[in-house]
C-alpha cells in the first residue's frame, strides 16, 4: 500500500540531475542590458590597455635624458611649449629642454618618456618655464601601454556572470553588444486543493499559496521570469493536462506538492503516463526528501515538495544549478563557507539536514545561528535567514562552538566544494 | 598654484555623507513585482501559522485517548469514517474508535488530536479498518496552530530587502501588494574629452567610456535605473549646465572625472558656483583619494574619480550606502569578512588601500588573492574580482598567510563592522 522509496545521497542526486543538461541557445543583447546575463563568448582584449603610454597625473611631459644632471644644486630648466588635455595630441615632437603641460589620461607626446608631477616642478618667474631638482628615470610617472592588459589576452571566460566590472571591460573594448546565453524557459505549477490565492480571505482548512510567489522570486534572483504560472487542483487529469501544456512551451516545468506517496499525490503517476524518466524520487535530506526530478525529451520536470522550507531548498539544490548550467555557468552551486555555530542544535540527523540560518561576521570570525522554527513546513525562518547550515547525515546534535558547513543565499555563484 | 587638500579618514567621510540622508517616499507595488525592493512596512503576522492544527503527514486522525491501551499484544482497531484531503474539512466530529483518513496539510478534524502515520497503521482485512500497536500522545504527529508564527508577531522589520523568503511570508499573510520605499532618482554625467562612446573606433589619445556603463550596472545591481545618463566635454560651462539640469530632476547626481586639482578639473569650481556644501574632497584611501561629495538642498553630488578602479570603489563606498539608506535600508554597507591572503602584497599603505581581489573558500578556510593589476586606472582586475582586500593606512606590506579584511561585492546587505 505504501510505496517504499530508497533515498539516494544529495551528491548522487545532483550528479543525476546534471547529467542531462542541454545548453540554451545564444543571443546578442545591447551592452547596457547585459548586466546579470551569462557570457556566451570570452572577452578577448582587442587592444592594449592603456592603448598608449599616458600620463597618470597632471604634470609636465619631458625627455628623461634632459633631466639626467638635475640635482638640488643644479636645477634644470624646461620650457613649456604646448599644453594637452586628456584626449588631445601634441602638435610636434619636443626638442631638448622642452616640456609639454599634460593632463591625467593624456597620451605621452612623441619623444617624451617621463612626467614631472606638479609638486615636483618649481615655476620660474616666466610662466612658461619650470625647474626640477632631481633626475627622472625613463618612463617615470608614466602608465605604460599594455601594462594593464595586452592585446589578444583572454580576460574573462564564457560562462561567467556579467557584473559591473565585466561591463567596464566590455565597454573598454567596444563591445556595444554582447553574446549571452538565452535564459531557459520555465513554467511553474503549484498543486493543492488547500491553496488559496494570495488575495483571497483565509477560510478554515485552507492556506494561501506561498510557494508560487516564492519560486517566482527565486527565479527572479537568477534573472529568469516565468513563462507560465498556474495553480491546479489535486486532480490527476487537470494536473496531467497542465503539465503537458507547460512542457510544450518551456524547457523546465516546476511543480510544488503532489510528490509524496499519498492518495492525492498524482505526480508519480503523471511522470509514468508522460513516459518521463524519473531520476530520483527520494533524497537523503531534510527537509525536501520527497523532491523528485524527471526528464523527458531533454526537458526537466522538477517535483518540489509543497512544504515551503522543503520547496525552497529543493529549488536551490537542484533547479538553480540546472538552470545556471543550461546557460553555461561554470559555478552553478550556492557559495559554500564554514562558520561557528552560535547555539546548540540538538536534533540527530539521520539524513543530511538543511537548517535555515542567519550568517554573520562579527570581527572574530564567521558565525551562524538557526533562523528559528525549522520544520519542513516552516515559513517564518525562510524570511529571516540568509543561509543554510548543512549538517551531514549520520551525525548527532551539534553544540554551540562547533564549526559547521554553510551555504550562502542571494549570491550569484559558487564552487561545488560543499558537496558532501 | 596646486591646491593642497587635507585627506580625511574613510570613517569620517562616510559619517559626513550619511549625515544628510533624506528618506525617499513610499509606494505600493504588487507582491509579484516586489522582489529586490526595500520593505517600508514591517511584516506583522495577520494570523497564526499554521492557521489551524494540521496533519504534517498522510495518515489517520484519531483521538489519542482511544489509543491509550494499544500495545504489540493489544492492537486497537479503528474504523475509518471519512477521508479528507488538504483543504477539505470533516463533516462531523468523530466518536470513540473512529478515525479519519487525512492528507498532509489538512486541518485536524474536531476531537482528533493525533495522526497515525501510514506506516504505523496495519490495514485490517476490511478496507475501512486499521489497527495500531502503540499508544499515541495528545498532539503526536500534529503541526500545532501557531507553532511557526503567532498572530501579531513582528516577523520582518521595515528596511529589509525583499528576498524570496520574504515574499513567501508576505504571500502567507495575504499581502497582494506591498508598501516599499521608492527608488532614488539618479543621474550620471561622465566627463572627459578623451572619452569615446562604446561603439566608436579607438583613435590616438582617446579611450572608450567604461565608467558610464559600469556605474549603470552598479546601480542595476541595486535595482536602480538611471534617469539621465550623459557624457560631457571637459568644459566648465557645459558641465555646469548639465549638472544643473540633472539636479532639477533627480535626487543624486553622479559625475566621473574632473574632481582633481588639474586645469581641466572643473567640478570644484562648479560646486562653488552651485552653492553646494562640499563634505570632503580628499579621502585617505587608494585608489579614489580625490573622491568628492557635496550636498545641495538635500540632493547629493557624488564626484567620482575618472579612473575606473577609483570610480568603482568610490561608488561602493559612498554612493551605495547613501542610496540604500534613502530607501530605509538598515544594513547599507558591503558585507565584511576576513580571509587569509594567498600571495605577498609588498607595497606599503600610506593610505587605506583597496585591492581588487578574488575571494574563495577552499574547505580549509576563506582565502583571498589580488585579482591582478591594481593601479587606480586598472580595468582588468575590476572584471576579475569579487571582493576588495582592505589594507589599513599606515601599514607596510603584507605576506601570504596574513589574515586581511575583505569586502564582498555582489551581495545585497552588510554590517558596518568593517569600518576602520
Amino acid at each position: 500500500m505504501v510505496e517504499i522509496r530508497k533515498p539516494i545521497s544529495i551528491t548522487e542526486a545532483i550528479a543525476r540531475v546534471m547529467a542531462y543538461i542541454q545548453m540554451t541557445e545564444q543571443e546578442v543583447v545591447p551592452l547596457m542590458e547585459s548586466y546579470g546575463r551569462v557570457l556566451a563568448e570570452s572577452i578577448v582584449a582587442k587592444h592594449d590597455v592603456p592603448p598608449f603610454h599616458r600620463a597618470p597625473y597632471d604634470g609636465f611631459a619631458i625627455r628623461s635624458e634632459d633631466s639626467r644632471l638635475a640635482s638640488e644644486h643644479n636645477r634644470i630648466c624646461f620650457r613649456v611649449v604646448e599644453q594637452i588635455g586628456a584626449g588631445g595630441l601634441a602638435s610636434r615632437a619636443i626638442e631638448q629642454g622642452e616640456a609639454i603641460r599634460i593632463m591625467t589620461g593624456a597620451a605621452m607626446p612623441p619623444h617624451t618618456d617621463a612626467v614631472v608631477m606638479l609638486e615636483q616642478a618649481k615655476s620660474f618667474e616666466k610662466e612658461n618655464y619650470f625647474t626640477i631638482r632631481k633626475p627622472f628615470e625613463a618612463w617615470e610617472n608614466v602608465s605604460l601601454q599594455g601594462e594593464d592588459v595586452k592585446v589578444d589576452e583572454i580576460l574573462v571566460d564564457d560562462g561567467n556572470y556579467i557584473h559591473p566590472g565585466t561591463i567596464a571591460l566590455l565597454a573598454t573594448f567596444g563591445y556595444d553588444t554582447v553574446q549571452v546565453a538565452k535564459r531557459p524557459l520555465v513554467s511553474l505549477i503549484t498543486t493543492g486543493s488547500e491553496l488559496l490565492r494570495v488575495e483571497e480571505e483565509l477560510v478554515p482548512g485552507k492556506i494561501r499559496n506561498s510557494n508560487g510567489p516564492m519560486i517566482a522570486a527565486q527565479l527572479a534572483r537568477m534573472g529568469i521570469s516565468l513563462q507560465f504560472n498556474s495553480k491546479l487542483e489535486d486532480d490527476m487529469e487537470s494536473c496531467l493536462k497542465g503539465i503537458q501544456q507547460a512542457l510544450a512551451v518551456t524547457d523546465c516545468v516546476i511543480t510544488t506538492g503532489g510528490v509524496s506517496v499519498g492518495d492525492y499525490d498524482y505526480l508519480p503517476a503523471i511522470y509514468e503516463k508522460l513516459g518521463a524518466k524519473v531520476l530520483f524520487n527520494k533524497v537523503a535530506m531534510r527537509p525536501g526528501s520527497v523532491t523528485t526530478v524527471a526528464v523527458l525529451n531533454g526537458k526537466y520536470l522538477f517535483g518540489l515538495s509543497g512544504n515551503p522550507s522543503a520547496c525552497y531548498i529543493g529549488f536551490e539544490l537542484f533547479v538553480r544549478p540546472v538552470l545556471l548550467s543550461m546557460m553555461g555557468c561554470k559555478k552553478p552551486y550556492l557559495p559554500y563557507t564554514q562558520a561557528v555555530l552560535l547555539e546548540d542544535f540538538t536534533k540527530a540527523n539521520p539524513f543530511t539536514r538543511f537548517v535555515r540560518a542567519i550568517h554573520v561576521f562579527d570581527g572574530a570570525g564567521a558565525k551562524v545561528i538557526p533562523a528559528g522554527f525549522n520544520k519542513s513546513n516552516a515559513v517564518s525562518s525562510i524570511a529571516r535567514g540568509n543561509a543554510f547550515i548543512v549538517l551531514p547525515g549520520g551525525t548527532r546534535g551539534y553544540q554551540a562552538g562547533d564549526v559547521v558547513d554553510v551555504l550562502l543565499l542571494g549570491a550569484e555563484e559558487g564552487e561545488e566544494k560543499w558537496l558532501i
